[in-house]
């Protein structure tokens, strides 16, 4: 039976006027909080650092004092009285001082509480100085009008309605960071003038018992100890106090408290905890430091373990070495894949497995997406794929002339997205339009039209033989080959990816300069000589005109000679043959610059307001909230300056009716007719690519998402997933829709919106990450959301392109440096930042620990270089097969294996599976042989920490 | 006699292949740092956490080990026969065992030593893992590449003269981190297979010898501990050794060490270090984690005090309260101000005194001059000041009408700064045009335009006037009332000035856009019908226009009707009285946008710059150099994008030519002449309010410069920097240039430049302050730099306007928030941060923790409502006497004392004169009463800490 967890509070015992009290001074649920007298707040929690000394003294407390176990209590004063009984019975005192020890014990407490803001602000201008002369009185007065009195009985009656619901709250706030099972360890230490040797206790009550007001919050109290000593040593009893306080809350200890039949187990615990204890050199530590609590700390488990080998724990200092044992053949825990990739050898095999094993889950994946969760996770997912299908419609109506615009981006992203989450292995996978496809589009556009192919039957052929392909991949089980995708192929793909979108949205600015290009010679005085004027075609030049080209039916009624040129627009006057004459007329002035301030604008608020989340400002909740919509706010942001400045910057382009972007075509894309017959055979080699493509970047996502740290439970299903993905390709090219697969980014952005966290967490501890709320629903709800969205086409018409090219210098940046996610981010980069650092700035990587810079900054050469060349080859004509290259990738990292050691490829990248193998049964030998070893030495020593380490 | 300094160095035995070496594996000089046997490189600095356990253990070697003190040893072998030959002799170990343990104790000895990257980079291809199969062999061979076989005779024969020089200069390197005092200790540690009981020695030399490769730095041995032991307990022994390690650069053991007579003067040692020591609870802290060194730690003296009285330090979660001593009577430390601010009573007493106290050092001031860091000094200044006299010269031109440019201003500091420098109170004061002064003008010069009174005259009478009040207030000793001057008046000063800063620049670039208003109707395919034309008038109007305004000379002969209209400029075209006509007249396309593009761009780079310092990037000396030449770079980087875009940005006015800016004025201001008499008589006023203004600048200034925490051994002069203030106004009134104050955040630059650091500190530990190097050369060095830089002016007129009002901005900015100096800033700033942080996001202050969080709120807020009434103040015809303001600030503060205790004033502002007087008189009081309460109670408690706190 686990016991319970144990909440401490120790009050100090103070003279307040001409009374005595006990006054709150230090609370631990798993750190210390202190009050702060002055400041009548609570520290921040931190490690209690404690003296030796008074380690020592509590020991020799426990072994002189009063030991009470299981003691019949139910109310303080009757366990008051059951002391001084026992201590007269034993002698200890003199039956004299009953009186005067049950007068201090059963004085009121009054504990520290955090009042409202409103309330304090009112006490502001309250109870100036002119009142408290000294410090020490002011400090006083101060208690008086910031703590409530909570008396032990007649509480009710002293306290308003208001003030005690009030205060309530604020105990109840704190009550959550306490477990619900916890029981509470009271501490009371004290001077006193009556005493002349101190006079302790420790009481542990047969039953945890709620004793009025001791206690800060409503959690029963278990234990009390008690120590009140003669006068002059309040500094050593608070810091005995301090002392106990925390073994109360160490793991170990309150174990031991917990069960002990005598004083001697109480000793015992004592002297283990002593052994465990980690030391800091006075000299090298200022005690009045207060140390942060760690982001981990041991559990008791592996505390334990340790302790039953009776040896210390390694300590962070330990100069390696000695034996085979050092700490330097710890090895990171590599990424199991598990049995979802192992090769089945049958038809559809693991196809056939990946529906039986999430079948059983179907109707889970329902009913456990109705959660309160749920809701923000479908708002801010919903937000960032409305952005993504507005900036890649956007950007592929760009690429394609508008052949697919962002109508279509919204509807395919819904149908696509609620089939896939409906229907998918892996419904917390999020799709949408990603780089790679509209890199590919992009090509296949600018292909067609070079050569007079029909863009969409093109597309449609190539979506069709790729989904053929798709079900050929899934049907022979092809997924499994991912297993040799290891971070170092994960991280050349994705920064590839990255670096394309980053220069993709500079092109685009830069673009915009030459598009609008500005006179750079303008004298703001010679305004006058700057202008542009339609000159009409001198006659002769005109007739011929007129006789050449028939005018546009519209204006066939209209004499070109009679036409007023001046009035006419640029576009209108070359039309007619006029032309343009003047210093201004191949400027155009503002729109460049505006776009640039967009454009830059939008890309550092975004940053800005994403790293707000880790700033001291507002509480957490709103910086998260803030965080989270920081692409919203910045595109609205630069949105509203744009529409202020009124200028005519480029303009997202929507179709204001529910039609397709380009007036010529329709819903459906028909197979034949525009093409020459060996288009639809030949479009097996490029849909090849794509699907190569495909396969790539679903699967890589997918092994994101599904990587082990997310403690995912319901399993995943590779083949299941690319399945329907080649069903969508089909589908979305007959309906001229942009294609979709997993998008790595929003999809951890869905999972970390989803995770669950341990409820009550101590303050200063980090909540526990109990694994991800893995149901179908969200994902629903985001893309029936989104295709609801097309309705928002009149208010998309005022996003100015250069906004959403910043918002994807930001994505770019964002996936690259690892801004976005937290958890989950690649090195490359922050190996890449190591070129720069001299060393003893390097920040505490693990790998830097235990692989020599040199061969670090080794790895990192070749993964550059392997991108120059990925870069170099794309900028040419081979950028078509861009997708094979990703394969080559997998080939380099496979040659990588006769460069580096095993070790070190284990700490920069992840293994290869076979020799992972190998490694393994390496490891196996080498296990068994060790515990020969063991059995042999085991008389000798007992300090092996094989079991830990390897 | 203090005892040296300690360098432990720890190596343990290791099998490489075949043979046994010893490894260094970790060192201590104060802080431990390992080797990462992995990464093959020193580990950060870091606290040695030890375990209670390996200390109890290293007690018991100690106890029953071999102790040699004062063994005479001359070298390694000689040594370790001694100490076989003793534990023979005792019966420790048996003779057969001699050969054994000589020949294990006289293996080799390899050190971490780090390779230049050159080589290491050379390394990087070598020895593939090919050939090495397992991750424990893989490393051994990298030993065998990356370390140095230092053996202990043959050291010349192996190593060419480049090697050996290469390795002694990195040893070099790291020797600067030793005091060059320093001995070392030695520690041996490993495990054996031949004993089957721990052998060990603790040997301490009558002189400290250098054995050889024993050590990594040529630094002689003073003691030698060696632990060999059965086999089994690597890590056990390895323990032992950080501990005897730590212990042995722990400063009272060290003492201990060197002092101690036999073993159980050692022993002792060892239990007074672990009555200090420091305890962390195993439950809430990792023992892997690395402790950075802390800022600082407790002195030895300090230490030995507390020691003395018995009792362990405090704690840092001390809770509180107790009796009368809690933690919470502590109160900060009081700036002091030292007898420079004494009130004399004498006619010119004060000025007699700052004479008479800096005259003695006044050759000092030269010579100390001459040190290498003056240089740099001068140079980072030096760009201070030029670019201040740029940006100021600039603005004041602006404000003036170029009465007084940047040619002014360059010569104007030149002359004030040489003078002051050479016979100023405290030279390391740097004067310049402030904030305030610049307001000044620029009120006087409206004042004078629209009462049509000559500025320049007017100027000098009040130039005049002011340096006789100056005179008066010198003679009085007026400068004591700066002593009521606290932090509150200093931040609210500040704080004012820059807001005005900021208010400036932004309304200046705001202004821009009104200048250069953007034509937001403009279409680009309708630039045709954008023009703007002159239009001749109609000839009537023409014929009046003719007839009545006479044409300037040189166009006299031009006869109005004949002119090209279509080619006049705007100017000319309004002149000769034609008309605008057109839709783009009243436009300016582009310069306002990339003003602000210059703008923004100048204040973000120069903040992102000035951040870079504390980035891990590149070495600490270029980051500091990029960080102090951030504003010249940041003015270069978009000087330089203004010229690149060629457009007609506003551009700093200088004169190419050694003549005043404006061309209508002499070098000399001649008093009488142009305004009437009464106004002679009457600038009395306003030379008062110049006067308050100067002298409330100026001391301001000088208090910051000359506060104890910057350890100026000197002595400073209030009263003279006063009287040559003064004489430099009147000086620079009659050659009709800006008037020079002190500058705050330059002068404190000026003293960071130059201060003096601990050389030899230890890895890990903070260099300490010594002071600063008081000299008179460095400033006048800079001023006649300046002096010289007028012929600067042809490259000057490239810098656009809103580059300047950029730095403008950011110094502003980092006035207010401190992003300039470190060590002394304003805490209001944090406190209005405050606002805005939930209380458990707020930083640790120290005031946090001795004044509740309203106190803190209600003193900011009064802070904030004093700025806006000044501010609003400032807006209005109130702006002249806004000097005067300042002196309200002060009332205010006295006022204060009645709404906050003297408690709550100490730590968030300082005391007044008067009240800390009656403050030390109470304490005094209260002192001896303590004395008498302790001399009461010393026999029943020595724990008393009031030294330690009041």
């Amino acid at each position: 039976v686990p016991t319970p967890t144990i909440f401490t509070e120790m009050d100090t015992l103070q003279r307040e006027g001409d009374e005595l009290e006990w006054k709150e001074s230090a609370r631990w649920v798993k750190f210390e909080e202190k009050v702060e007298e002055g400041g009548e707040r609570w520290s921040k929690p931190h490690v209690s650092t404690l003296s030796l000394h008074s380690l020592f003294e509590l020991r020799t407390c426990i072994q002189t004092g009063t030991v009470l176990l299981d003691l019949e209590g139910y109310s303080l004063p009757q366990i008051v009285d059951d002391i001084i009984e026992r201590q007269i019975e034993e002698g200890m005192i003199s039956p004299d001082l009953r009186d005067k020890i049950n007068f201090v014990l059963l004085r009121k407490h009054r504990h520290q509480t955090k009042k409202p803001i409103h309330r304090s602000l009112a006490d502001m201008g309250k109870s100036g100085s002119s009142c408290s002369p000294g410090p020490g009185q002011g400090q006083a007065a101060n208690f008086n009008r910031s703590t409530e009195d909570l008396q032990m009985k007649n509480q009710s009656a002293n306290y308003g309605r208001l003030r005690s619901s009030l205060s309530l709250q604020l105990r109840n706030k704190f009550m959550k960071k306490i477990p619900r099972d916890a029981e509470a360890s009271n501490v009371l230490v004290g001077e006193v003038d009556f005493l002349n040797k101190p006079f302790v206790a420790f009481v542990r009550l047969a039953q945890a018992t709620t004793l009025g007001g001791l206690t800060e919050v409503p959690v029963p109290t278990r234990f009390l100890f008690i120590l009140l000593g003669p006068q002059g040593k309040a500094k050593s009893y608070n810091e005995i106090g301090r002392a106990i306080a925390t073994l109360m809350v160490d793991d170990l200890f309150s174990d031991v408290a917990y069960k002990a039949r005598d004083r001697e187990d109480l000793i015992a615990g004592i002297d283990e905890f002593l052994d465990e204890v980690i030391v800091l050199p006075p000299g090298e530590w200022d005690p009045k430091i207060r140390i942060e609590p760690p982001k981990k700390v041991p559990s008791a488990e592996k505390r334990k373990s340790v302790f039953s080998l009776n040896e210390v724990g390694l300590m962070n200092g330990t100069a390696g070495g000695g034996g085979g044992l050092s700490e330097d053949e710890e090895m990171p825990v590599q990424h199991e894949l598990g049995e979802e990739l192992a090769f089945t050898g049958r038809f559809c095999g693991g196809l056939y497995l990946d529906i039986k094993r999430k079948l059983p889950w179907l109707l889970s994946d329902f009913y456990e997406g109705f959660h309160i969760q749920s809701i923000s996770a479908v708002l801010f997912i919903y937000l960032g794929c409305i952005t993504n299908a507005i900036t890649f419609g956007g950007l592929l109506g760009d690429a394609t002339d508008n052949y697919q615009g962002v109508m279509e981006s919204f509807l395919g992203t819904a149908l696509a997205g609620t089939v896939f989450c409906l229907f998918g292995g892996q419904p917390l996978i999020i799709l949408s339009s990603t780089g790679p496809i509209l890199i590919f589009e992009k090509l296949l556009f600018e292909f067609s039209k070079n050569n007079g192919i029909d863009y969409m039957e093109l597309r449609l052929w190539i979506g069709i033989h790729s989904c053929l392909q798709c079900f050929i991949l899934v049907a022979s089980d092809a997924s499994y080959i991912i297993k040799y995708m290891t971070r170092f192929t994960e991280e050349g793909f994705s920064s590839l990816i990255s670096f394309i979108f980053i220069s993709d949205a500079i092109k685009k600015m830069v673009g915009s300069f030459k598009y609008y290009p500005i006179n750079t010679d303008f004298k703001p005085d010679y305004v006058t000589t700057f202008k542009c004027e339609c000159l009409a075609p001198d006659p002769m030049t005109a007739m011929i005109f007129n006789g050449l080209i028939p005018m546009p039916d519209n204006s066939s009624s209209l004499n070109v000679t009679a036409l007023d040129w001046s009035q006419l627009s640029k576009k209108e006057c070359l039309k007619y043959g006029g032309s343009l004459v003047g210093n201004s007329c191949k400027y155009v002035p503002d729109l460049a610059l505006v776009s640039f301030i967009l454009f830059f604008g939008t890309y550092s608020m975004t940053v800005s307001l994403k790293k707000f989340k880790f700033s001291r400002y507002f509480p957490t909740k709103l910086r998260k909230l803030i965080s989270d919509f920081s692409i919203f706010m910045s595109i609205m942001t630069f949105v509203g300056l744009d529409m202020l400045l009124g200028l005519k910057t480029p303009k997202l382009i929507v179709p204001t009716e529910f039609k397709p972007t380009r007036p010529g075509r329709g819903w459906l894309v028909m197979p034949f007719g525009k093409n020459p017959w060996w288009v639809y055979v030949a479009s097996f080699v490029p849909a090849l690519l794509v699907t190569i493509l495909i396969f790539m970047d679903q699967q890589i996502s997918a092994v994101i998402v599904n990587r082990k740290e997310n403690k995912l439970k319901k399993g995943c299903g590779y083949h299941l997933d690319l399945f329907w993905v080649g069903v969508l390709m089909a589908a979305c090219s007959f309906l001229g829709l942009p294609w979709y697969v997993a998008a790595t980014v929003i999809s951890i952005a869905h999972i970390d919106s989803l995770k669950m966290e341990s409820e009550s967490s101590a303050p200063g501890e980090q909540p526990q990450f109990l694994g991800v709320r893995e149901q179908r629903v969200t994902g629903i709800l985001v893309f029936v959301l989104t295709g609801v969205s097309i309705f928002l086409a009149p208010v998309l018409k005022f996003i100015p392109m250069p906004v959403l090219y910043g918002v994807f210098l930001y994505m770019g940046v964002a996936s690259l440096s690892g801004i976005q996610v937290q958890y989950l981010y690649w090195w490359f980069w922050d190996r890449i930042k190591l070129f720069m650092m001299p060393s003893k700035h390097q920040p505490d990587f693990s790998f830097l620990r235990h692989v020599p810079l040199r061969r670090v900054h080794l790895f990192t050469l070749i993964q550059i270089m392997c991108l120059a060349v990925l870069w170099v080859l794309k900028s040419t004509f081979l950028a078509i097969i861009f997708p094979v290259m990703i394969l080559g990738l997998m080939v380099i990292r496979k040659m990588m294996d006769w460069v580096f050691s095993q070790h070190d490829l284990a700490w920069l990248d992840d293994l290869l599976p076979e020799k992972e193998k190998k490694k393994k049964d390496e490891d196996k030998k080498k296990g068994k042989e060790k515990d020969k070893d063991k059995d042999k030495e085991k008389k000798k020593s007992k300090a092996e920490y094989s079991d830990e380490e390897v």
